[in-house]
């Protein structure tokens, strides 16, 4: 195009070159509807000022990197990129991970793990190897043992490598906390912890409104001789919505796009705020393997710096140990 | 739900009962990868607070739904609600109409509006029973007959149906100005006007960056003399950037999301900003029909109130009249 | 400056007349440090489309409103407007009084309030008689008093006249935990509760971090025998800090504006936040008379539409019923 | 206050350590109205992660600092931090002088700008010192011998040395038009170059709204001959609008407050959007000396990176000419 740069040169007067700012780099590996939905939150959220998409998949990519690039003069500032070679990712502060296998019929469990473990294999190490500095934020299911794959593949201190986990599910919960209780979501104080999904903890407990317990009206709160039947009614849908949201619409995106957002900006401000997010919890509540799992953790620019030490009753440390144990099982079963 | 009602009672004590606030409210008619990008994106931007989708697949809808209320713990405030049933629309401040029929194999352009026209004749008529005092925002391609036909369907005045039009072709044509001149997007000013699509027309002459007219610089730009070929490398791209994003990706969503967001915050906001959007041109340039095509306009709470008189050269306007011929013979052939 | 009308016609051709949108109108009266860093916040948040200003020194609210209007092409839409007549804020969704006397030397408290209830009877019925429908923020200080004052000579329900309370207060206290925490504010929940000022009562039941209750830890937290002592460290620093800023620079401006610009945002977009606000508590606690003290409250774009019932101990609701006892006297003290 | 660690070892598990980010570290030099505008407006717009005060009279410092602080749990995150000493402002990024001396009756302007002078000789080089890499905004009166004596002073490349100029003029222009025109500030292209102040030059060849140029409609506008009187109108009033609001409240603030805040944004964010700052103009429109005058720049995050030529008109170029001569006059007369 350089026959244009005639008209270009009359009208700027060069002082210094411009310069790039890889400070506020993220890295999504990627584009399917969750990959997608994570960078139109964090494109709109101003959360990053540089946003690159990888993917095997050249022509969707560039596809989904026009489309976003052309609605940038919507937005504040952001630089769109994307390629399938990871050399682009240099110097990201973020990188997303949310490709992966999906489960095909008939396929167990582990089956599943250990497909998604060869494509991660091809991810990971590249990430590191142009981003030695990034925190890495997995997305892709199932996600604690991911995370955990993750963390062995790349070689990065526990508190840089993370699973977006549960917080979505405490979003969930939330939400339909806030529509039982008809006031806004961020005034409902509720965490899910535990595995991603089906064997999730509602932490009953802890949940409140203005710091009144919700446990301290309904003592019966989240057991089975609660006439009131919240765990029914509330974490129960929590469960099932993911399963209804994938039968209904097909795959789940927008609220985790959303959540990942979130994250992200947690991250990039260094704000030390407190989510619900899988990390390694060897050494917490009687747990003594390097399994990850979410729990409430502060968040900063380095990741992780602490968990939050929730007084968990028996049964919710019971329930925590039955996850950890079927995450070990799997984690043992798998050729890193 | 009733058995949990006295734990909340207990916990809030009513002063009075809770309202909801019609005020701000936008109706999304489809639920596909527009209507959603609008969705997504009205939803992060706080535009307004409460959103109603509608169409006719009843789970997809709900799970769509369901999938923006999840998120809602993460953004302002918004009421999210979804039904096949138009009567949630009621109060509705603005509708944007994005269903639509795609294309047929082999199917003539005419016989596709025609069946758009059809299911416009379900949709028009329900939005304006519910919200008589709505404006519509046409999305559906091809949106200047569109606007056009919801026009006639809804009754209302010309200043209340709008189509989204060039919004996005403008977008496009600044971020690739914004590219080649190593500027943001939002100090490239340029503009696309006419029919969205092939036969849009670069206004060239008004090109400036910080009031720099670029004419001034390269007399021949957007001619064939123009030696540097501003028009084949930019203008051209923009026309056909939408056809490459399809076939990349199969659909075009984030940027027209965008640009959707955009228009909806200047009609909340009563912002009173200038957009290019699909407007009746009659009595414009020439033009003695009734015709939509895009012109600057600017945008406040009852839509559109006025148009920006731009000194269009003979070769502009001969292309507008172009425009304006085929889209009248088009809607000739319309049964309405 | 009708001769400039020629060349404008020339580049608009109107379609319809631009209107009004009063619906997101918020007026501000008192223009003094309070007053405007309230403006300026609610102008730069978008929390509203029109402002108005409103105080008896003509000069100094021409020069505020000028000076605000010069910064609206860096902020999103906002009509700003300022008069010394009431008659500009017809039609306000709220209202916000920060107009008041200051203490003379060696004037007691009943005397200050009676010339700020002499004050307010200037201000209160104008307000209600232009905006009939309007809430009312009182910022002024003594702030509970003068919320008894504006709702008695308002006439409004009780609901829609509330008093900034003890949000602030609960702001400094979060602060004052997240940097003891190192965690981030929004992320450490806490309440100063009760009569804003000297005698407010924090709750210390209530504060938790991702629902680990503080007081689960340390069981003496906020008592004589807590030997961490975090009610001096903690509590009596929030309540010195007014008086401390007040030292230093003389006044307190910019955290009661942030504070104003929040509640502002709860009422338009309806939100439904619980905040702690000054507010009628007949009825609670014990309390058998008309006084306004802050408790949590649920806040829509009608108000207060319900109180959050806490669980105090007998010492908090001592120090309540101490709080209500000197403001009654207070207020049968006065000439309303 | 160590005692109280026990109870928060309690509740955190450290996993690393948490670190500060002073990526995006702003300093502010100066607590006055200005400058507290600029923070204000700072931490509201999210613009930078730590901002630091300086100034040196402490109490009033200390006072503003904890202001700030107060309102941190209404805001995204950001770090406020407040010193008489420079070396808390260590990594800034950008650093912004609002600091200087008023004008003493009787008092030479020569001599004012000396005693500035003097001033920025205890300020510039600590800057410098613990942030080498930093830009320096220039905010204090006359901006643009003060943004040269910076230059000087501080031996940064002349990018990243920058005067806030006629930004705030520019807008006031495109304030006053819009609302002339009924259309909003930021859909009104127009810039006001030269010195900020007296002698600052309207740019009315490249007025235009959505590319037409107002100037084709009205080809006297600006000149004398102009029968609509648009100088007079629009631009005296822009220049005699600061004087004005001093006149009315005694100080300017809130404008000057967005504007920085903007400049800031720009550079944080790199956006390479076009502001009209005072840089050194050194060869451009016929001036040979080191003399800064605003004109449009490209901004981005190592400062000013590109100048826009205008093609001014003859009458246009003297007024600069006549401009550059009088600062030159006054830099010749300092003692640097």
């Amino acid at each position: 195009m350089d026959r244009m740069a005639e008209t270009i040169k009359e009208i700027f007067h060069e002082v210094c070159p411009a310069v790039e700012t890889p400070h506020g780099k993220v890295t999504i590996v990627g584009v399917g509807q969750v990959g997608m939905a994570c960078a139109y939150s964090i494109l709109q959220q101003n959360i990053a000022n540089e946003l690159c998409l990888v993917d095997v998949m050249a022509d969707k990519l560039k596809g989904e990197m026009m489309d976003l690039q052309h609605g940038l003069a919507f937005t504040r500032h952001c630089t769109v990129r994307a390629d399938t070679d990871y050399s682009i990712t240099a110097g990201s502060k973020l990188c997303v991970i949310t490709a992966g296998a999906r489960q095909r019929e008939g396929e167990s469990r582990l089956s599943l793990v250990q497909r998604n473990v060869d494509i991660f294999k091809g991810i990971v190490p590249k990430l590191v190897q142009f981003s030695p500095d990034t925190t890495i934020l997995v997305v892709s299911n199932p996600v604690d043992v991911l995370t955990y794959v993750t963390w062995k593949l790349s070689g990065l201190p526990q508190n840089r490598v993370i699973g977006s986990g549960t917080n979505l599910d405490s979003a969930r919960f939330r939400f339909l906390l806030s529509e039982r209780l008809n006031i806004a979501p961020s005034s409902v104080h509720g965490w899910i912890i535990g595995e991603h999904g089906d064997s999730s903890v509602a932490v009953w407990s802890g949940v409140n409104v203005a710091g009144v317990a919700i446990s301290k009206v309904n003592p019966n709160i989240g057991g089975e001789s609660d006439r009131e039947h919240w765990e029914q009614e509330i974490h129960k849908k929590v469960v099932e919505s993911a399963y209804e949201i994938i039968r209904l619409k097909g795959y789940t995106s927008w609220a985790i796009g959303l959540s990942v957002a979130k994250i992200a900006q947690g991250i990039f401000s260094n704000s030390r705020n407190v989510y619900a997010l899988s990390t390694n919890v060897k050494g917490f509540h009687g747990i003594e393997s390097d399994v990850f799992l979410s729990v409430p953790v502060v968040l900063g620019v380095n990741g992780v710096t602490h968990i939050v030490n929730q007084a968990l009753n028996t049964l919710e440390v019971e329930q925590l140990h039955r996850s950890a144990g079927s995450l070990l099982e799997v984690q043992n079963g798998l050729t890193l």
